[in-house]
C-alpha cells in the first residue's frame, strides 16, 4: 500500500467523458490499497477562454485578478472529478489551491511555492478519501490568490508529492513516456525505462516537453520518484525519472536527441573586444523581453571578435534591429542573422565518463554534408546549430550512431 | 461622502462590453467621492452552464462539490470587473467569499451567512480602492466553500452592507425600481419612490420577482437602507425600501397589487373533522416534496369538513394522487382540482389602520362577475384565489379602485 500522486493534464480531463474515465483509472488504483491525492489541470482550453475573456476587458489585465479568473478553471474540474470518483463509489473530496494551503510567494502569474500544509489532506486520506487538489495555484501570506504560471500543475502535484513524502508521483500525459527523440521524426525512437533528472532537464528545455522544467528541478530537489505515463493508455510503466545512481550501471553514453526548430541565429561582426561588449549587446535585448538562448564569443583577432546568439524565431525581427541600433554605436562592423536554424543536442549522464563523444557527433553529421554553425556544451550535453533543413536528417543520423535505436 | 455597497445582476454583467459599463458606472459614483463596495453575480447563464457540466459528470452531484464549481462563475466577474475598473483608471482588488471572510454554516447550495470580517475591506477602501466581493458565496469554518443558493447575491450584498454599516446598498436590476403591479398587465402602473421592508416581502413571495426574499428579511432585520435602481438607466432613484416609521404619513393605503400565475388548487370533500386531520392531509404532500401555499379549512357541517390548498401548477398532478390516496383512507367524500386558477394580492401596511379594505376589494371583483374561490389575509395583505382567465380583468380593477394609477 503506497501514498501515490497522480497528475492529470487538461486533454485528459478535456470533457465529462474523459473525466469519468479519469476517474475509473484512479478506482483501479484506490482498489489495489493505495492511498490516491489527485492534482488535475484545467479542461483543455478552459484557460485560454478565461484569458480571453480578461483580454476582452483590459489589454494588460493587473496579474493580481488574472490569477483570480485563470485559478476557476482547475476548481472546476476538482468539483468535476470528485463527483465522477463519488459515481465510482469512492469516497473523494476536493479543495482549491488557497484551501490545501499551498503557501507561494506574491509573483503573480508565475508564483513559487513556499510551502505546503498537509494536515487536511493527511485527515482526509485518513478516512478513506480520494483526495483531488487544484494544480497551477496557491495563495500568498496575506491569502491572494496566486498561479503558477503555464504547466504550473505539474510542478504543483511534485510538491505536494514532496510535502506528503508519497512513494511516486505518476504525470500522465498524451504520451506514454519519454522517447529517446520525437517518434515523428526517428520512428526507430524508443521509449525510456528510466531518464535521470538532470538528463530530463536538458531534454524538456531543449524542446522536448513532456514535464513543466520547474516540476524536474523540483522532484530532484525533494528526491520525488516521478514517473511519465500515458493517461490513453491502461498497459505501460511509463519512463521513472529517477535520480543518476539508481540507473543501472549498463546505462548508455547518451539517452536522447533532443532538438528545437525554433532557433533562430544573430552575429555581430568586428566588435571592438573591450570589457563589458557581453552585456552592450545583450543588455538591450534583455530589456526587450527576448530571451536568448546560446551564446558564443569568438576568439578575438585584432582587437575586435564576432558574437553570436540564438533567439526564439519569433522574435528574431525584433532582436536584429536592436542589434543593428547596438551595432553603429559600438562601431561594429555589421549584423548578419539567419532565421532558418534548428538545434540539436546528444543528452545523457553518461557522456561524463566518456571523452570524445562531441567527436562522434561531428564527425557524424560532417560524415552527411552538414555544416555546424554554432556549438554549445555542459556536462551532459552538446548541442550544435545547423541549417534547418537537415533538422530531420541530423537527428536521424544522431540517433543512430550512438546507438539509440536498439534495446 | 458615503459607504454603498452596490449588487450588479447577471444580465448586467453579462459580456465583457456590459462588465465595462457597470465600471464606468461604480466610477461616477467614485468620482462623487464615495467609498464603493461592489457584488456582483456571475455573468448570466454562466450558473447554469457549470450546473449543466456538473450534471453530466453525475445525476445527483455532491452538493459539497457543487459549491466549489457554481463558486467558480462569480469568481470570474469579481476579476473580470476589478481589470475594468483598472481600465477606468480606479484602484480596484477583488475578493471571493472565502477571501474575504464570509462564514456560512454548512448547508451546502443553501447556506446560510453567519458573520463577515470587515478587516480586508475597510483596510482596502482606506487606500482608496473600489472593493469587488464575489456574491452568493461564502466557506464554513472548516473553510469549505459553500453557496447561498439562486439569487443569493442579493443576500451578499445586504449582509456586506450591515457589517460595513453602509450608507445604503444599491441592488441593480433590469428594472427601474418596483411597481405598483406588473406594468405588463397594467400599462398605468407606476413605480414606487418608497415601500416598507413588509410590503416588499409579500410583493416577492407573491411573485413580483425583484429582489431575493432573504435579502429583504435580511435587509430589515440589520436595518440597512436598500435601493432598486436599473443597471441600464442612468437616471432614476430607483424604490428605497424602508422601514414603516419612515415613509411619508400620506402613504397609500394600499401599495401594490401582486400576482401569482402559478397557482392550483385541491380539495377535499367531507372530510371526518377530527383533530389531527390537516396534518393527515398535508404530511404526505409536504414528504413529496411538494410546496404549500394556501390552506383554508372550512367550517364544519354535521362532522365534515371540506379542506382546501393551493400548490404550485407544476405540482398539481402529483399532490392530487396523493390527495386521492388520503381520501380513501380518511374515508372523506371525495377529491376535487383546479389547476386553472391564480392568486391576486392587494399589499400594503396601510390596511393595518384602515378597515373596509377587504370588502371594497370583494366588492369591486363582484362587479366584474369575478367569482372568488379562496381567501387569505395577514396583517398587510388580502389574497383571493380566482379563476385564471379573470388575472388580468382582476389585477386591472384592484389597481384602479385602489388608486394605484394616480400620482
Amino acid at each position: 500500500m503506497a501514498l501515490i500522486v497522480q497528475k492529470f493534464g487538461g486533454t485528459s480531463v478535456g470533457s465529462a467523458e474523459r473525466i469519468k474515465n479519469v476517474a475509473k483509472r484512479i478506482a483501479r488504483w484506490k482498489a489495489q490499497g493505495h492511498d490516491i491525492v489527485v492534482v488535475p489541470s484545467a479542461m483543455s482550453g478552459e484557460t485560454n477562454r478565461l484569458i480571453g475573456l480578461a483580454k476582452e476587458v483590459s489589454a494588460a489585465p493587473s496579474p493580481r485578478e488574472l490569477d483570480v479568473i485563470a485559478s476557476t478553471g482547475e476548481q472546476v474540474t476538482i468539483a468535476l472529478l470528485s463527483m465522477a470518483l463519488h459515481e465510482c463509489g469512492l469516497k473523494a473530496k476536493s479543495y482549491t489551491g488557497p484551501q490545501v494551503k499551498v503557501l507561494t510567494d506574491s509573483t503573480y502569474t508565475k508564483a513559487r511555492i513556499l510551502k505546503i500544509d498537509d494536515q487536511r489532506i493527511r485527515r482526509d486520506l485518513a478516512a478513506g478519501n480520494v483526495v483531488v487538489v487544484a494544480g497551477f495555484q496557491g495563495a500568498d501570506e496575506d491569502g491572494n490568490i496566486t498561479t503558477l504560471g503555464r504547466g504550473g500543475s505539474d510542478t504543483s502535484a511534485v510538491a505536494l508529492a514532496a510535502a506528503l513524502k508519497a512513494d511516486e508521483c505518476q504525470i500522465y500525459t498524451d504520451v506514454d513516456g519519454v522517447y529517446t527523440t520525437d517518434p515523428r521524426v526517428v520512428p526507430e525512437a524508443r521509449k525510456l525505462d528510466t531518464i535521470t533528472f538532470e538528463e530530463m532537464l536538458e531534454m524538456a528545455s531543449l524542446g522536448s516537453k513532456v514535464l513543466q522544467i520547474r516540476s524536474v528541478e523540483f522532484a530532484g530537489k525533494y528526491k520525488v520518484k516521478l514517473r511519465v505515463l500515458s493517461s490513453f493508455e491502461d498497459e505501460g510503466e511509463g519512463t521513472l525519472i529517477t535520480v543518476e545512481e539508481e540507473k543501472s550501471m549498463e546505462q548508455p553514453i547518451i539517452s536522447g536527441i533532443a532538438f528545437n526548430r525554433d532557433e533562430a541565429k544573430l552575429t555581430i561582426l568586428g566588435v571592438p573586444d573591450l570589457p563589458g561588449v557581453a552585456f552592450k549587446i545583450l543588455g538591450p535585448i534583455a530589456e526587450a523581453n527576448i530571451d536568448v538562448d546560446m551564446i558564443i564569443q569568438n576568439v578575438s583577432q585584432e582587437g575586435l571578435t564576432d558574437f553570436s546568439f540564438t533567439v526564439n524565431r519569433g522574435d528574431f525581427n525584433k532582436a536584429k534591429s536592436i542589434l543593428e541600433t547596438s551595432a553603429v554605436e559600438m562601431k561594429a562592423r555589421g549584423v548578419v542573422g539567419d532565421s532558418k536554424t534548428c538545434k540539436v543536442s546528444a543528452v545523457g549522464v553518461g557522456m561524463r565518463s566518456h571523452p570524445g563523444i562531441a567527436s562522434k557527433m561531428f564527425r557524424a553529421l560532417g560524415a552527411e554534408g552538414i555544416n555546424i554553425q554554432m556549438i554549445s556544451t555542459s556536462e551532459i550535453k552538446i548541442s550544435v546549430v545547423i541549417e534547418e533543413k537537415y533538422l530531420e536528417l541530423a537527428v536521424r543520423v544522431l540517433h543512430k550512431v550512438f546507438g539509440l535505436d536498439k534495446e
